[in-house]
């Protein structure tokens, strides 16, 4: 699909350890592409339960509104993930398909049709022939094995340019626990619309409710608080799984305060694979790290961040190095949030270039200027109205993105 | 500025009669472009009454300001407008700069200084040197004639490729009414922040707030429908000026059935401008006409229409001339407004596309590639849960909207 990797890739992979409990196999399906791997089975043993967070689009895909259905029970056994095709927009075939794909997987995992999970991302609108997964299914659970999460990465790629996984460890109670992510990030590319995707596991024993508030919690500042271009997928799915075998005394409240260390090791590495999402983002060329401080409240904070993370006057300007401060405003302004011009300041790459309603008369153009050239660009908004804080994450909008999104008919 | 003139220009330019009571001039006032005018004064006749609507950014410009708060008075007697410099986020010598605008067109006009209205626009964050004025003024005022408004458009542009005219009469009670309107679009060159600004001229007699009410009616489906980025300029005016010298009886109320040719004319000239807008949009290509209905009300449809129109993908797909009805799903569901996937149906330049949750399987896939080369792209959607419709426009995102706004540093 893409033909070269991101500019703003992490540099370096880390090592991720197994999962008790979690075995993961991939295949190649041929469900669009050809030549790589495009399903991913994740086995997981008795005991396992589950937490999800999905696209609020009001058109959500199939797969969501499967697991939305499933997800009530609190336990998982099996995960499947298909790239080539998000069966989403499919109608009535789209729900049977889910269906067909749970049952399939169901029996080769030996376990309720209830306990499978699904999650598709790739075109839009073409119905997914399910039937394809039947060849391979059994093949799959029978290969399965304590995992290998960079290829489970690989294997859910659409228009990602490199494989995202994260992991850390906490202590629960004495007991040392891991947690492993994944994500594919949010691309799209014709007539593909991709979405983003991240599944988490974990070897914690934590009830399905806690972990549910363990989720919704770290999503906030998180996958939450990433923006490539304002455009929500039907299909945003992020789902975490926790196997129990690590051995900690299982925990039943999310309030509970052995949950400290885990809850930050969580939210790490949901930042860090949000972070990547951002990375990866189509043509980006830059990372933009959007704070905005002295809001009305928090929320108003993030309404701000994201309105100026989603302009896309301050994104081309961005990409042209420009530290085009007043961009910034007219996105401060369009908000809606309370906000006064004259108290207004405004920082790039930490220097102030705006304040109290005017040009910074002390900025220099020329450090600025150097500032603007890096990768990663902060880009600081205080407000003077409040004690309301956020952050957000973005990257410019280039020529690029237009072109993969644009020029596929050419 | 801009180098070539947009494809989407209109044909041809009306011929634009004057409009007793109002004599304009135009003049080089060297603000910041060299070899073309820079500044338009019109001189508005003793009993001209005024109406304006203005953008709704928390963070509006110094010209904005002044002009909501001598609104109140109803009387107009001068406007002048400057490209060039926006006077937007310019602190207190901002306020400084509209108050000595006006004081030198009203010594010139010889009235009052609060019956003097003042747009500007061009860079933002960049103090407007008012004493700039002084030395042209007095000769704009001699100068002054039952106008030129083409020329006056041109005064009034920024990354305009055109200028933007458009003309009605209509019979009020009898009397032969005239209305000329003039606009510049809103489009962004770096590090200049252009915005929308429109002016409408008339010689009915009509009191402030019957003007008032009829041009806040006007707009909601003419200047508020259309979209090139969704971001709000810090400074979009559209002022309305009536001298009352065609003759009428003076109309009081916005009811007055003698009104309704009045209200269609204006509507008229609002909407044509509005589209030239659109047409003007930054590196457009096509004119995109967005129609949503079976919406669950008008303002629900108007919420998705504004959703499709501002999506980065489904602009950048209509660039790349596909009819990718995926993205326009994408963009219904992220609205947040009632939708029903499976009720969802819709057309790519009348032709329909996808039908109840799925795609049509009747289209011809060749005749819609034949209609999305056109120039104007109509898209409808219909989405079964109610009678609420909307008409918005705006225009494709290509790689020359990039260019224009994030380009200027290389």
């Amino acid at each position: 699909m893409s033909s070269s990797i991101s500019p703003l890739a992490p540099k370096h992979v880390p090592d991720m350890p197994a999962i008790a409990g979690v075995r993961l196999a991939t295949a190649q399906a041929g469900i669009r592409y050809k030549g790589r791997t495009d399903v991913l089975l994740a086995l997981l043993d008795e005991g396992t339960t589950i937490a999800g967070v999905f696209t609020r689009s009001k058109c959500p895909s199939a797969p969501v509104e499967w697991c939305r259905a499933n997800l009530k029970g609190g336990k998982a056994r099996a995960l499947v993930v298909n790239s080539g095709n998000a069966n989403a927009f499919t109608g009535k075939s789209g729900r049977e398909a889910t269906k067909m794909t749970a049952q399939i997987a169901a029996k080769a995992a030996g376990c309720k049709v209830g306990d499978v999970f699904l999650a598709s991302t790739g075109v839009i609108g073409e119905p997914l022939d399910a039937s394809k997964f039947a060849p391979v299914m059994g093949d799959l659970a029978t290969r399965a094995r304590a995992g290998d999460f960079l290829d489970a990465a690989k294997a859910i790629m659409t228009t990602d340019t490199f494989p995202k996984v994260a992991t850390a460890t906490a202590k629960i109670d004495g007991k040392k626990v891991t947690l492993c992510g994944i994500a594919k990030g949010a691309g799209m590319i014709a007539p593909d619309m991709a979405t983003m995707l991240s599944f988490v596991f974990t070897d914690a024993a934590i009830a399905a409710p806690a972990l549910q508030a363990l989720l919704k919690e770290g999503v906030g500042g998180t996958f939450n608080a990433v923006t490539i271009d304002g455009d929500t997928s039907t299909s945003d799915t992020l789902m975490m799984f926790a196997t129990g075998k690590a051995g900690n005394a299982r925990i039943g409240r999310a309030a509970d305060p052995k949950l400290k260390a885990f809850r930050k090791a969580l939210n790490d590495v949901l930042a860090n694979l949000a972070e990547q999402v951002a990375r990866d983002g189509e043509g980006a060329r830059k990372l933009v790290e959007i704070t905005v401080e002295g809001a009305a409240s928090n929320a108003s904070a993030r309404k701000i961040a994201m309105s100026i993370a989603n302009s896309p006057l301050v994104k081309t300007a961005i990409a042209g190095e420009d530290a085009n401060w007043g961009r910034v405003v007219m996105a401060v302004g369009k908000a809606g949030e309370p906000a006064d011009r004259d108290k207004l300041s405004i920082w790039f790459g930490g220097i102030r270039v705006a304040h109290k309603g005017a040009r910074d008369p002390s900025y220099d153009e020329a450090k600025v200027s150097e500032k603007m050239k890096e990768q990663v660009i902060p880009l600081k908004v205080a407000l003077g109205m409040g004690k309301g804080r956020d952050r957000v994450l973005t990257c410019d909008l280039t020529k690029e993105y237009v072109a993969i999104n644009g020029d596929y008919r050419s």
